[in-house]
């Protein structure tokens, strides 16, 4: 399988990086907007202008688009999809209908397969909830994320006057994970799930109680958490706080039996050291199978929850029943 | 979706139970080899002798065949493939290719659809193997089960001279799973995964030291595990051993980057407090997918791979895109 990179930032890279541990796949190009001169790929895979992409329509099986879901994708995708077959891994659940509606458009029309929304969430975690849900009707669902760093509230702490850097880690809390998995059904709010650990580089002088205070008053990405902040230097901050770990709980307790007597709690968790190379592998299997599907012909646009299990698997049918059933 | 139960013991009430709880799903008949006048239903849903169960042929979807893996199912689901779409459990795991195929040609040449193996282990555990690997192709995987109830333990232990009953728990090591989620990828014994726990009753005067020699030193069984015996009345065995809890932990451990440099931890588990209550509620949930595979034209033999996941819910697939995603 034929593969190229839209956009080459952290994702990016994790696909690169991906490419390289599966056999089955080639990565034949990278595409990005800025100036090709000045993009260098880890592997030595060539960079070209995202201007030149139709010049490759019959060089890449699958298209695997690294945009971002505010502004890119909702244009990319459904574009990229009337010439491509297309994986992308947009993660804004409210407008997911709509993202889903454009993007079959163009696919069908073009007679090409597209997958939105892959990753671990959306992704595995949606997989995880969906299959738990089916086997269990009559119970709870809870998802909990981290402990990682969370990119959006880390950028909303750059822009904080006074701060030159900062890290947001996303942190569950245990005791409301033990709350969820002894069955009692809690109601947990806002602030019972999670932490927010903030690790902020400020400028000389900057009045840093300003600063803890506007970030732990921040509407939306602070106020309904209990937050902590750490001033550290930018030395430490490269040291300790370089990397992109993440990861989570999917959790669903539920009930069977004539009576109800009986519990049962079926839990899914990560624990990544980089969320973007885990996200890329992710979406390097995924790619595998929106190729296969579409070259029995399938087109339209996909959800992680259309993509039979085999089709992500290297191994055959038969070396599957044999080794992993 | 009207189903049928083909075999009534602890897998086919779990089916009932489960039948109960989706509301999709009408249990119109229980077949059995014995006499139907001496089974009774818990939901009072008529039985019927499973020598007439070819008066059911238009009336049933999907027909739930609960036998014996070792000799029930392997002449079972071909025989029943030929006139019904079924689903089993099939669990001998050596055996699935051979089991596989013998369905298969049953199941096309009837334009019938089976599936084969479904469940939790087989099923559940099997698709998070399956999972796992494809997005960590460089990795190790682990299973671990228990804390439950082995049936085949239980009755190996009540077939020893002396013995009245027993039953027997499979207890995972925590020490050994903590290793493996460290992500240091030991190699385990047999001895370091799993411990046996027994619950004996004995006979009156029966020798107490000799049985559990028996137990302990059993091959296969009992010899390679660090076993411990406890001698109870039957009372106790009633009081506090009547249930079929069971549960488990596939856990694979991976790594990816340019220099192998993240490692990554994926793990799912399961904690039931009734294995053939949970085990049927799965098997519900995918006799709904095959059944619409079936409508869909598709037929012959499939396993859990082989089902798109959107097939296994009740919702629709935009209800699906908006709730699960």
């Amino acid at each position: 399988m034929k593969i190229g990179i839209y956009g080459y930032g952290n994702l990016g890279r994790g696909i690169e990086s991906a490419a390289k541990q599966n056999s089955d796949v080639e990565l034949i190009a990278v595409f990005t907007r800025r100036d090709p001169e000045t993009v260098k790929t880890i592997t030595g895979v060539p960079v070209y202008s995202a201007g030149d992409i139709l010049d490759f329509k019959d060089k890449i099986d699958v298209l695997i688009i690294c945009g971002g879901s505010a502004t890119d994708l909702p244009e990319m995708t459904p574009a990229l999809a009337a010439n491509f077959n297309v994986v992308d891994s947009f993660d804004t659940h409210a407008k997911i209908p709509e993202h889903f509606t454009n993007v079959d458009n163009a696919a069908k029309s073009a007679g090409k397969i597209a997958l939105i929304s892959a990753g671990w969430d959306p992704g595995m975690f949606s997989l995880n909830r969906l299959y738990a849900s089916a086997i269990l009707p009559e119970g709870s669902d809870y998802t909990f994320w981290g402990k990682g760093i969370s990119q959006g509230h880390s950028d909303a702490i750059r822009r904080i006057d006074g701060v030159l850097d900062a890290r947001q880690y996303t942190v569950p809390i245990e005791s409301a994970l033990d709350a969820v998995r002894s069955g009692s059904n809690p109601e947990l709010t806002t602030r019972e799930k999670h932490l927010r650990e903030c690790y902020v580089v400020a400028k000389e002088g900057a009045d840093l109680a300003r600063i803890e205070k506007e970030i732990k008053t921040m509407p939306n990405y602070f106020a309904d958490y209990d937050t902590t902040v750490n001033f550290i230097s930018l030395e430490e901050l490269k040291r300790d706080h370089s990397e992109l770990p993440h990861g989570g709980f999917v959790i669903r307790t539920g009930k069977t039996g004539f009576n109800k007597e009986h519990n049962h709690t079926i839990e899914y968790s990560l624990k990544l050291d980089s969320n973007p190379e885990f996200t890329g592998s992710a979406i390097v299997a995924f790619a595998r199978a929106i190729n296969r599907m579409h070259s029995r012909g399938d087109t339209g646009c996909k959800t992680v929850f259309d993509i039979a299990p085999a089709d992500l698997s290297v191994l055959s049918g038969e070396e599957l029943r044999k080794k992993m059933l």
